[in-house]
C-alpha cells in the first residue's frame, strides 16, 4: 500500500501537485558518494515544466532541498529526504471539475477509493508533477551507477505515426545514449524530431494531444543479476515503470514484435567478442530468465495522449449522477512523452542500483 | 529474493522441470471457500503437456497433491501448499547441454548467478513447466472470485502475422470470456484459430518456432482498487506476468496503440448506464490512476517463440571458451503461447484476488 | 533495507539528529480523519528536550511541519509527510568524539557499516531524536484509533530498582490509561513517581545514567487481527518497538514472568462477560497465536541506560589502533526512558492502526 | 499476511498439525552448499517429539522429504521445499473441543480469524509442530554458517525457578555453544539440569506444566551487518523469533535486567585484543544501534508453560456461549521450553544468514 519501490534501494514519493511540497525518501542509498547539484539539475531540468512551448506553461524552477541524508554533499547512508515546494499552482482552475471527473485521469477512481477525500486538485498525487521527486532519485542512482560504468540513456522512439531510428543493437556507446537527452527534442534522428514536433503542434493546435513511445537502454550492467520468476529485471522495472503516470504498456528487447517471429530470427546467438561472452542480436533485451545477460538492458514504454484536452468531452456529474460534457482549459503538455524521457530513465536508474546492490543471488559469500 | 509474488495474498512457486516435485505454496487465501478439483483439473488440462501435437509431447498427468490449507476440500485459512511429482523426465535429453548455453534460455545467465550450481535440466527453475503450480494457485483463485462474480478469462490475440478479433469493449460477458478456454484451439476466432494452427504447424515443419500475443480480461472488478503510483493494478499485474517464462511484454487497454492516437480518440467519455458508471470505451484497460474503474480489466501480453528450436544454432562452449554450434533435440512446443494462455489467467486471478482481500484504501473502515 | 516498517500502513522516517531537519513520510494512512494539531502537540511536547530537569536542555519546539497528505487538516489518502526542522544542534559537542567510538553507542558500528560515511553528529540517524518524527505518526494513527474506540497508554513501570504499579488486568478504562501520561512523571503512582526521580537524579549527580521498563497498554482492539506464527501482533510490535533506540527487551502480557509459571496459573480461563466472550487474567496480553483476543494489549519495554554518561569510560582510538578514554559532555538526558514512553504508545498505535486497516484474515470477504 | 520471514533468504512454514505434511519453501538459499542430512536429523531429532519422558509422547520420526532446491545434496539456487508427511495424528483426541476454546490456545482467536474454518485439529497451523519445518530451515542455514565461521547454541536458562548458567561473556567457544545440544537434557551446568528435570516432573505428576527461559548466542558473526531503526538485527530476530508458538518476550544483551542498571554498569568499553575491536563486556549482545558488533550475538527468549494440562479448567462453550470446564487429556510436553531450545537456534541461524547475504550496508560496492 504505497507510493514506494525498491528492495535494496527503497523510493518512496510523498505530495500532491497542488499541495505545500513534494518530495522522495530513498532508503538504502550506498554511503559514500558525492552528488553533484549542477548533474542533478541537468536530469530535473529535461522534465521541468515551462521548459518549452510544447509543454506545460506552469512555472516551477524545481530544486531539490535536501534535508537528510547527505552530509557535505556525501552520501551518508541514512535516508535520503528531498523536498521541491510548489510554487506556482492554480487551483482555481480545478475548482469546477471536483464533480465532474476527467476523462481517463484518475479523478473518478480516486473519489470512491479515498471516499471523497482526495486532493485532486492538478491531479493530486496522481499527476505528472509526481515525476520530478523520481527524477532526484533517478540523477542521484546515475551519478553512482557511472562510478561502476553503467549508463542509462533514452529517446522519443515514436509519436503518433513517426517513428524515430532505434537505438544500435551493437555498438551503443555511452555517447549514443545520453545524445537525446542533450538536445531540445530527444530523438536520435534531428529530422524525425522535427517532424514530431510538427505532429504535436498540430495536435495542440487542434485543442488536442498526442502519445508516444520512450525507447531506454542501459549499458554496462554486470551478468547475473536479478533472479528467476517472479523478482528478475523486467518483473521489477515494469512495476515501477507503470509508476510513472500515463504508462501503459512495457516490453524488453524485441517485445511485442517477438510475438511475429519466429525462434531461429528471435533467438540471440551466443558470440565471444574480446575476451567477454556476448550475443550477436539483442531480441532479449539484455534479460534471460530474469537475470542480465551483460548486454544493454533494453526496453520501450508506451504513453498514452494526455488526457487533459482542450476539447468538448462528455462526462457525468457525481453529485446529480447525469451525464453532463466538459472542456478542460488550465494548463496541459500536449505530449507527455517528451517530458517523460528522464523520468523512463531516472526509474531505470533507480532499478538497477537496486540490482547492483544486492548482487548476484549469492551476495557476498 | 523470491519466486514468489502478492501482498496479501502471497503465492510461491518451488521445484525444478526435472527435480523431484514442482509445487507451490499460497499464503493469505481466505478461509471457508470449498475448492472443486474437477473444475481445477480443467484449467490445468489445457496448461498440460501432451494434450495435442501442437505441444510438447512430454506425459506429465499434473494432478495436485494438497499437502496443507485444506481440510474437506475447503479453504482453512493457513497456508496451502499443492505439490505435483515429475514423472516423466528425460534428463539425458539435456546432458549434453550444459556446456553449450542455447540461445535465449537462461542456461547462460543462471550459469552467472549460481555460480554453476543451477540444475538446468530441462530449464529447471526457469522452465515453463513451473507454470503448471501458477495455474493451481490460479485455478483456486477463479473459483474463490466467482464467488463475487468475478470473471476471468483469455485467449490467442495473434500468433504469426494471423490475429484473432479482440474481445468486445461493450458486453463482454462471461461466456464470450471464457469461450475460447473450452476449445482445442483458444481463439475466439475458429477460422483464424485454423490459421494459427497452420502457421504453427509449418513452423514446427521448419524446426522453428513462433511466438504470439494473448489478450486477457477480467470481468465484476470493483471500483476502486489499488494504489497510485508504484502499487496500483497494472504494476501489480506486469510484475506478476512477467514471471511467465517467455513473457516480454505487457499493455492495458489500447497499450502501445495509444501512442499512436490522439486524446480525444483516446480518452474514454463517462457514462451512466443502468444507475452504474461505466465508461463508452475501454482504452484504458479498466486502471485509471493505477485503480479500477470497474470496467473490465484488458490486457495483452507478448511472448516469445520457443527458444528451444530443432534448427542449428551458434553458441559457446563455456569451458572451452570458443564458439561452437547446437541443434536442440528433446521435446518442444513450437508455440507456447497456447499453453501459456491459462497461466496469464491464472497469474490475473491470483493478482486480483490479492486486490479484492485488501479491499480499497480505507480498507475495512 | 530502511528505517521504514509496517504492511498496509508504512512509517518511514527520515533525517539525522544535526541535519536540516528530521521527519516522517507515512503511506497507507485512511483518507477522512482531521488531525488536531493540539492533540498531536500534547504527545510531542511529552517527549520534547528540554522540558524539564530530568531531560537534555537541548532546546527543540518540534512543531511538525506537513508538507503533503494533509488537505484542510484531513487525511487525503496520499503519503503524509511530516518534518521538524533542527535548530539547536550544537555539533562542535561531538567533534572529539569521531576518532574514539563512544562505548555502547552505534559510533563503531555504524563506522563500520556505512564506511566511515555515516554523520554521526548527535547520534546521526541514530539519535533518540528520531523518535520525534515516530511520536507524528503515532500521534495521527491514536487521533484515528480514538474514533474507532481504540486507547493506547503507557507508563513507567520501573526505573532502577523502583517498581511502578502496573496496570490492571480487570477494568483497565482509558482514564487509567491517559493518566500517567498527563503528569510531570509519567506513572500511575505518584509516591513510586517521586522516588524515581530521586533515583535518577542520584545517578545523574554521579555523572551518570540509569535504565527503565515502561509498561503499554491498548484498550478496544477488535478480536482476531493479525497471523500465525511470523505475521502476528507481536511479531510486529516487537520488530517495530525494537526501532526506539536503547530499546534491550520486549514482552508481551506475563512476558518473562511466565516462564517461572505452572501453566495452571499462566492459562487465562475464558469467560463470558456482559454477552462478550473475555478471559479472567491477562497473562497472554491479549494475543494468542499471533491473533488479537480482544482483551487488552499489554507489553513491557526495557530501556538501558543512556549509554552518553559524564563519568569516563574506557574506548579505543579508532585512527592509531590503541586503547585510550574519553569523557562525554555534550547534553544527555540522564535516564531516556521517560521521554521514551510516548514514544513507546506511538508505536504501538501506528501497529495497531496498520492491523485495524488489514482486518482479519479474510478482510472484507 | 504469511507464515513468512526474511529479506533475502526467506523461510515460508506450512502445513497443519494433523493435515497431511508440514514443511518449509526457503528461497534465496545460495547456491552451491552440499547438505548433510545426517547432520541436519541431529538438530531434527532434538526437536522431535517421543524423544523421552519429558516430552510429548507422539511418534513422528519427521525425516524431511526434500522435493526441490538441491541437486545431489548441493543447493541449486532454486527455492528449497521440504516437506515431513504427519504420520501419528489422533484427531479424535481434539473433536470434543472444537467447541470449548482451549484457555491460552489459539482456538478461540482463530476461530474468529478464520471464521470458523481453521483446522485446528491439534493446534493447526498454530501447533508447535510446525517448528520442525522451522528446524529443516535452521539446520541447512547452520550448515552454510559454519562455512562462514559462524556457529550457533542455546541452552535451557531457567525452568520455574532453576536457573543454569549463563554463557560465559568472554571466551565462548563454539565448544560451549554446542554442549548443551549434545545432551539429553539441554543444560550447561548438569545438576541444575537435574533439578529441572525434577521440576518439570513434579509439574507433570500434577496434570500441570511450567515454562522457561532459552538462552542463544551466536559467535563469529562480522561487524556492520544490518541497519538503524527498523531493519536491524534486533527487529528482524525478534520478529521471528515471536513466530515460535508459546514465545513471550525477547530480549537481547543484559535485556530487561539492563532497567536495573546504570550506565557505568551497562556500558561496554571497547578495547583491542590480538588485533580485533571487541567489548569488554557484553550487555550490548552483540548488536549496537541495529547493526552487529562482532561481538557474540546474545539474547534469551521466554517461553510461557504448556496451556495443555490435564487440570480441569474453566473456558466457555461457542455454540451455547455460556461457561463450561474442560480437562485436557491428549499428549502434551510438560515444559514445551526444552524441545524449542534447537527451534531458537533454528530461527536465529535463518536470520543470520539472511543478514551475512545481504552483507554491510553498501553491499558490494
Amino acid at each position: 500500500m504505497s507510493s514506494e519501490y525498491g528492495t535494496k534501494l527503497k523510493v518512496s514519493v510523498f505530495g500532491e501537485s497542488h499541495g505545500s511540497a513534494i518530495g522522495v525518501v530513498i532508503n538504502g542509498l550506498p554511503a559514500g558518494y558525492k552528488i553533484e547539484t549542477d548533474e542533478l539539475m541537468k536530469l530535473m531540468d529535461r522534465r521541468r515544466p515551462g521548459a518549452n512551448n510544447l509543454v506545460t506553461p506552469r512555472k516551477e524552477r524545481d530544486v531539490p532541498v535536501f534535508l537528510s541524508g547527505l552530509k557535505d554533499s556525501v552520501t551518508c547512508g541514512s535516508p535520503l529526504c528531498a523536498m521541491i515546494e510548489n510554487h506556482d499552482a492554480h487551483s482555481s482552475d480545478y475548482s469546477a471539475l471536483l464533480d465532474t471527473p476527467r476523462p481517463s485521469h484518475a479523478d473518478y477512481t480516486a473519489a470512491v477509493a479515498f471516499k471523497g477525500h482526495a486532493d485532486m486538485r492538478g491531479g493530486g498525487h496522481f499527476s505528472g508533477r509526481l515525476t520530478a521527486p523520481l527524477c532526484i532519485a533517478g540523477g542521484i542512482a546515475m551519478q553512482i551507477l557511472a562510478h561502476h560504468g553503467i549508463y542509462i540513456g533514452a529517446h522519443i522512439s515514436s509519436i503518433g505515426s513517426i517513428d524515430d531510428v532505434a537505438f544500435p543493437t551493437v555498438g551503443l556507446t555511452r555517447e549514443i545514449l545520453v545524445s537525446a537527452g542533450k538536445k531540445g527534442f530527444p530523438t536520435l534522428d534531428d529530422s524525425r524530431g522535427s517532424s514530431m514536433r510538427s505532429e504535436i503542434e498540430s495536435a495542440a493546435s487542434d485543442n488536442d494531444s498526442i502519445g508516444g513511445v520512450i525507447e531506454c537502454a542501459a549499458i554496462g550492467v554486470p551478468v547475473g543479476l536479478g533472479e528467476p520468476m517472479f523478482d528478475g529485471v523486467e518483473n521489477r522495472l515494469s512495476s515501477a515503470l507503470f509508476g510513472i503516470p500515463a504508462v501503459k504498456g512495457v516490453e524488453f528487447g524485441a517485445g511485442f514484435k517477438s510475438a511475429k517471429m519466429r525462434g531461429s530470427q528471435h533467438n540471440d546467438a551466443f558470440l565471444i567478442e574480446s575476451d567477454r561472452i556476448t550475443t550477436e542480436t539483442n531480441n532479449h533485451g539484455g534479460v534471460l530468465g530474469g537475470i542480465t545477460s551483460g548486454m544493454p538492458i533494453l526496453l520501450r514504454v508506451a504513453i498514452k495522449p494526455t488526457p487533459s484536452i482542450g476539447k468538448e468531452q462528455r462526462t457525468i456529474s457525481l453529485s446529480r449522477f447525469e451525464s453532463t460534457t466538459l472542456s478542460i482549459s488550465g494548463r496541459h503538455d500536449p505530449c507527455i512523452a517528451i517530458r517523460a524521457v528522464p523520468c523512463v530513465e531516472a526509474v531505470v536508474a533507480t532499478v538497477i542500483l537496486d540490482l547492483l546492490l544486492e548482487g548476484t543471488h549469492n551476495g557476498n559469500l
